[in-house]
């Protein structure tokens, strides 16, 4: 059989994404049509066409490209010659029911409308979002492409205002049992979501149901609240909500590695929630198993699993105020710590030293021998949390914790030693702990402990923000854009001027 | 009381560490002795001394300074004075035994001497070692500073000729119940480690030791091994010698994280020993808890937990060959596996496509709704694996796999599906499954268990190396350098001309 190809180009203005895949559906389907790509003419989608067999001609990235694949010339030409026609059926059908065409007449029709959750293209995005939360609702942004610098003033703005902004190009996110976005059917139950990652939170909400349990809330944040910029506003008001919500026992968190900064801000935050938080931060390094009312999970299906799991929170202690410092003879140790540190502490609030460093072993025995240099820096402490570790064995000291007695009951810090040996180390170990007890310090058997403690000795992380109140977790849904969506009232959204830039300008300078 | 401060510059030589701790204790010990500083005048050592209030004059990094703190002028010069006099008193004491001056005397001595353990400054170390090679002896090596292409030069002699080179830098080790360098006393048992890591070793082994399990052998094999440049071969030869050990049930691997492709190499060789492998890569992201013998950790305790509890390796399955491609319409879910196989697969054998990405979305519907690129991309796979995700719920499309199977079913590659969905799913789970199922895919709840899947059928990763003979488990030890390290025969060592670098090359072209 001669297959014959032919193609159309519309130049470029809005086209709605749901149109153009029904227009491709529809073209596909006639008679004689072996294939048939309708997309915008980005370099990725001419290849794509062009690797099927497809024309692609010259169109270029903001044009409509309508490409057909025939049995003949016949049906081709009669495929190309339908597309106008098909393009109006999505139009006519609409007609059928009243629907607003903007966000301000849908507000009259349905005022009780707590959320407004928007999918239109991301250049029309902020504005209509502004418009939503001057007039007091929450916003669900599922479009993606708005500036960052749009985000951090939409983020700010409802801070202010008690609002949530979940997004944009957040991909689901349930609240009170409604599901925005893409959202899987799941039994409601305690516990709660806070996500910077639309498939991740659905595979956790999923596998959660799949295990028997449910889900209160389930918050998303957009894949960029957690970078600097953004600072993570929206996932510091959504642990603040599941903080306060009754319905949550267990939070989940789970986002793509965050800025440093923010990740710390945040992890010092959910702390501070008096619940057990589960936490995933994909492909980042764990700070250990767990820490305090935190635990850490390495996948998705992990952290669903430790959310059903979880049990209680351990209890925090008195608040120790000032710098953690860490003298350490073993480099991994060290490196364990600071890890492990690193996870809920600024870098301003910690030092480690591993004075086995080359930089200071020059003609120097290692400080696993020699504990001279340590006891120096020792010395010079005045306060906060300083951190050692003992190592005992063949070839180390042979008393290291009678050298560091005396110096620890003189020192005005909270001493925490991290004890490395055996029962049968030459040392003694049952002796080198006492010894280390009686003179003030607390003694620990692994890093993880140590670190744990300090965890739950720092004072509550507050966050600047007004609560969200908890009714934010209900209420009607208004939809613009995608109305493949939850919608308790549909908007018939068009861009102004029909998409037509230029003309909007136009519009726009006239009403000015 | 006035307290007076003296100081004394040696130009530098070669310094015993030992010597120069012996003599700063002596110091301090003197009658009217407040404090005394003995170092090498480092500009780290010199500023420590000052902050303590001890004189440094001008003594540069390669200057022996040696400082006092006197009750009285008469004290700190009657401690200077007698510098000399205590700097001796070891040199005398070792007069007491026969000990050989060489590694070849000490070899003619204890001829079945299988190791050697040296401890000496790094720029006399490469030479030590590689006598001992040609010796046909295995080498342990404290010694730090030794450049990275002698470490590699050292390691391709040792694989070439069957001997294990753990160093340099190497802080632990235990071969058939001998500790090398700084060892924990612990109980002998079934757990075998690896370890790039010094105190990390130490750190596990006592822990299994407190948990009441035992070590069978300890591999060090110093912090560089893992770097692209030395490419893993100590630990590659460690985890075979632990493949082979009988005494050997299961395997704990440990070290800062690896060079990435050094990483995948090593857990693919992993996966092949046929016994379960504990894997913590300090501070790296974990691929998951569990790839099919390989388990890991998120800190040093916990691998000691892990490796305590380990049960039986599951079984692999027949290996499939060729490249792994992943068409994912998750961001996130693309993510996870991406993250999962980049652990065991390198670069060049996986791509992971995220259609759901800004580049793929121009005037398009999300591919959870519009699969029309996805299908494309499908039918252009003509061999390997291809994994693909399903995402159910509100608003994605209402029947993925409806569309998927006619294409599945045409396919000559095996076709690996996640699902991620719940039973109250409008498309309906169980449907969806049995529909792939049906035309030929593999279905699977999680993305870990198909990058699990994945990794139990890759073909068996093997490593270019002589076998190392058990018998290097077993054997006694000529140690050179610090006699506080298990020695059967110490060497008095001392460098050539007595440390004096010119002297030394006189010497040295004399004898040529």
């Amino acid at each position: 059989m001669n297959l014959v190809t032919r193609y159309a180009i519309r130049a470029g203005s809005y086209h709605d994404s749901v149109v153009l895949m029904q227009l491709q559906r529809a073209l596909a389907g006639l008679p004689g049509v072996m294939d048939a790509g309708v997309v915008m003419a980005t370099p990725v989608n001419r290849e794509l066409l062009s690797a099927g067999g497809l024309e692609v001609g010259d169109a270029g990235p903001d044009d409509l490209l309508i490409s057909i694949k025939g049995e003949s010339e016949a049906a081709a030409a009669e495929a190309l010659s339908r597309v106008d026609a098909l393009l109006k059926v999505r139009g006519v059908e609409s007609m059928g029911e009243f629907r607003p065409r903007s966000l301000a007449s849908a507000l009259k029709q349905l005022p009780e409308a707590r959320w407004v959750s928007i999918s239109i293209p991301g250049r029309y995005t902020a504005a209509v979002a502004e418009e939503a939360l001057d007039a007091g609702r929450n916003v669900f942004l599922y479009s993606d492409n708005v500036p960052i610098d749009r985000e951090v003033a939409l983020k700010r703005k409802a801070r202010e205002k008690g609002l949530l902004v979940m997004g944009p190009d957040c991909g689901t996110a349930m609240l009170g049992g409604v599901g925005f976005g893409f959202a899987n059917r799941v039994r409601r139950g305690d516990i709660g979501l806070v996500g910077a990652s639309g498939t991740g939170l659905q595979a956790i909400m999923s596998h959660i149901h799949t295990l028997g349990a449910g889900i209160s809330q389930a918050i998303g944040t957009g894949g960029r609240d957690l970078s600097a910029e953004v600072g993570g506003m929206t996932a510091m008001q959504g642990l603040d909500l599941l903080r306060r919500d009754p319905e949550t026992r267990v939070i989940v968190l789970v986002a793509k590695p965050p800025a440093p900064e923010v990740a710390s801000r945040l992890l010092a935050f959910a702390r501070s929630v008096g619940k057990p938080v589960v936490v995933h931060f994909l492909g980042a390094p764990l700070p250990g198993r767990r820490l305090g009312n935190l635990c850490f999970a390495a996948s998705l299906s992990e952290a669903a699993e430790l959310a059903v799991e979880s049990g209680d929170s351990p209890e925090t202690g008195d608040p120790i105020e000032g710098h953690v410092r860490g003298l350490f003879s073993g480099g991994t140790l060290a490196y364990e710590a600071m890890h492990g540190l690193s996870a809920f502490l600024s870098p301003k609030e910690y030092t480690i030293v591993d004075l086995g460093a080359d930089e200071f072993t020059v003609g120097r025995l290692h400080p696993m021998i020699d504990q001279d240099l340590r006891i120096r820096k020792l010395r010079q402490e005045t306060g906060g949390i300083v951190l050692l570790d003992v190592v005992l064995g063949e070839g180390s000291h042979a008393d290291p914790a009678g050298e560091l007695a005396p110096v620890i009951e003189h020192i005005k810090a909270e001493v925490l030693v991290i004890v490395i040996g055996t029962d049968e180390d030459p040392q003694g170990l049952a002796v080198q702990i006492e010894t280390l007890a009686k003179a003030g310090a607390r003694v620990f058997r692994t890093v993880n402990e140590a670190v744990e403690w300090i965890f739950l000795h720092r004072k509550s992380a507050e966050e600047d923000l007004l609560p969200v109140p908890l009714e934010a977790a209900q209420g009607p849904v208004i939809n613009i854009g995608l109305d493949l969506f939850h919608a308790d009232l549909q908007v018939d959204w068009r861009p102004p001027a029909g998409g037509n830039e230029k003309l909007a300008g136009i519009l726009a300078r006239m009403k000015g």
